[in-house]
């Protein structure tokens, strides 16, 4: 089918007062307010693409500002003008000659870059009748490889070692495709242990996570070391010495401070620390991971990783065994996607990997995540599960729709 | 005399369209604009502080959405409020517990802070009498480190080893004050040898530079290979074996691709090679500066990287012999404060040091730099020389400024 032309691009500031209950709150960020600079991009044969960049509430009008600035990169474009070339169109998007002054490839326009390609991606994969995980599955590793843009990182991987994964990751992917369908991804839930949840909350939300089946729990950390050791005791009497518990401190502390204070927590023997320190900080990871690799903990990050740069420097000195992925900063919906193509036709593993998953605000997405046992099970609606409710998005429309009305009014 | 309290804080978004003659042309910015995000504070008493980010062209006015999401942040603060505890203030600006998540420290949001800090320096030391540099070295070391935040980096420099260093810092600084009243700091230029000038321009700019005094020139390069051996050759000839030839690439290459080109320029003698790469790569920049080391050129970056965490790593494993400073992204009117501070208080050495310097648009600024042979005079007027003047920047305003009506034209 002839996939038009793209003649309009919209982008909605969109905001959920979680805040007011302490949803989402951690050491740095301590009332944020779950929210997304919205994309709708829309052709002349009607058809639509929807994608969004997470954000956590001021801020996001700034975002939505950057997609601004680059819907005339977008438009008059086809859907098949992109997919011929993805890899020159994300160059398009991320290497004006002006606008990667106020970046580049970082902060504010990497973010609304990424609100951009997932709507395409969305309107692609619709195109194509396929979830995004799908529509990759299906690719060829030469489609895939074009898709890449490998400049900065072709000292740690070139195109052709690419391929190699690629290829390597096409042997049994029918079969790791079928265990999907039946056992879905492995996930572990946020969602018990928000920094600003008192006790009690914390014992109920644990209580009924593992009556759900539930295995992997993350606490949030690093505000204060006396409220973290009594919530880790807490949670790791309630879920026993075998289940998992990870700590995320959200890059409250320097690299010194890091290791001693991880160190006074390692009796709860967390798995990792998320985000000890900046994001922005390689060689502080490094030293942190060393001092720690004695007490077993692993240092997780990536969140606020904010580009293939950092991630290939975050890499080096590891196996290459993993194919660097842009980041897709976003919500359960759409990281779903990427985690299968991950397990299906690149890593082939599922050894020490699980995603994590945050029971929030699903109500308000067309194709809201379905979670079996803890396990996230492929979604097979076409696109990139990034469509919201539009009668939710109209509510929440910042700071004219109805809920902040009534949020303002308080 | 009373700072009063801030009342005010406008933002403009001022361009000039410089990119129809090529100044400021290099292997990524193509066709840049130069432009300011422009603030303007105002206190109750009458005060007003300027402040200004470079940019260049599109972009700019996400910037300026994003200094208006600082403002609420600014507003009804007295400058004793602020100065009495600088280093809070800076991280009230840069930490919100919403806003932070589309930096952290980064990009638009990051450009943003320091528009308006620059423009309360500028209030600060226009409260003071005196221009941002002699406040700053008159400042004792106790204050100082008061301004500074030292989260993330206390690994590399506490606040106790930055009062040694500016303690040390004292010593004779009378004397280097008054050499740079009498001797200036010393500057090279860039404006000769902008990639898009044609080689006629080029040897009419550098034979007018030589004949100022001028001692030390930079070529722009990275966009094709045979033009670079062609442009470094003629300015090598024009200023002889003895005078200074830098090259910039503006992070036009990869890794590998970077040393291999600059080997290849290497007969020419470049002091060195300015941002090879992308400016987040440190990893990349330590391969690219120990491949070029035998060849006696080294690596130059910091134009664009982007906050302290980067400096730190940038500067590990080298000699702590430099207090890290905030990046201030600017123009030469604000850098030569910068500069003449530095080498005062902190470096006390000219060694291997220049200032760049880019012939262009002054006219703009009230207080624009005085340059006597190569050589940046100390600016004397009372403030960062950040005022522009009010009908350049009611002409250059975009896009409704008469130059941009008139352009638009075209």
């Amino acid at each position: 089918m002839p996939s038009g032309r793209i003649c309009g691009l919209a982008v909605k500031d969109v905001r959920f007062p979680t805040s007011l209950e302490q949803h989402g709150s951690d050491a740095m960020h301590t009332d944020p307010d779950y929210s997304a600079a919205y994309v709708i991009i829309e052709t002349d044969s009607g058809t639509r693409g929807f994608g969004l960049t997470f954000t956590v509430g001021k801020g996001t009008e700034i975002v939505v500002c950057a997609v601004q600035a680059l819907r005339p990169l977008v438009l008059g474009k086809t859907l098949d003008d992109i997919t011929a070339d993805f890899r020159s169109f994300y160059r398009l998007l991320t290497s004006d000659g002006q606008m990667r002054w106020v970046g580049p490839e970082k902060g504010v326009i990497h973010l609304a870059t990424a609100a951009v390609l997932n709507a395409v991606w969305d309107l692609w994969a619709r195109a194509e009748g396929k979830p995004v995980w799908k529509l990759l599955v299906d690719m060829t590793p030469e489609q895939l490889v074009s898709c890449i843009d490998f400049r900065y990182i072709s000292d740690a991987l070139t195109d052709q070692e690419a391929l190699d994964i690629l290829r390597k990751g096409q042997e049994s992917k029918q079969q790791r495709e079928e265990q999907m369908m039946i056992e879905g991804y492995p996930a572990y839930t946020t969602s018990c242990a928000w920094l600003g949840y008192p006790d009690q909350q914390l014992t109920q939300l644990c209580s009924q996570a593992l009556a759900d089946g539930w295995t992997a729990f993350k606490v949030k950390v690093g505000a204060d070391l006396d409220d973290d050791i009594r919530r880790c005791r807490l949670i790791r009497q309630m879920i026993g010495p075998e289940k998992i518990l990870m700590i995320d401190a959200n890059q409250r502390w320097d690299v010194g401070e890091a290791v001693a204070w991880v160190t006074r927590l390692s009796e709860f023997q967390p798995l990792w620390i998320e985000e000890p320190t900046s994001p922005d900080d390689i060689l502080g990871h490094a030293h942190i991971s060393k001092a720690l690799a004695p007490l077993g903990i692993g240092v997780a990050s990536g969140e606020q990783c904010h580009n293939r740069v950092m991630f290939k420097q975050f890499f080096l000195g590891r196996p290459r065994s993993m194919l660097m992925a842009s980041k897709f900063n976003g919500v359960c919906e759409l990281v779903q996607h990427l985690i299968l193509f991950d397990y299906i036709c690149v890593s082939g593993s599922l050894e020490k990997r699980m995603c994590e998953y945050v029971d929030h605000l699903h109500e308000h997405f067309k194709n809201p995540t379905i979670i079996h046992n803890a396990h996230y099970m492929p979604p097979m609606a076409p696109g990139f599960s990034s469509e919201m409710v539009e009668s939710s998005v109209e509510k929440h429309t910042f700071p004219q729709g109805e809920v902040w009305r009534t949020v303002n009014q308080l």
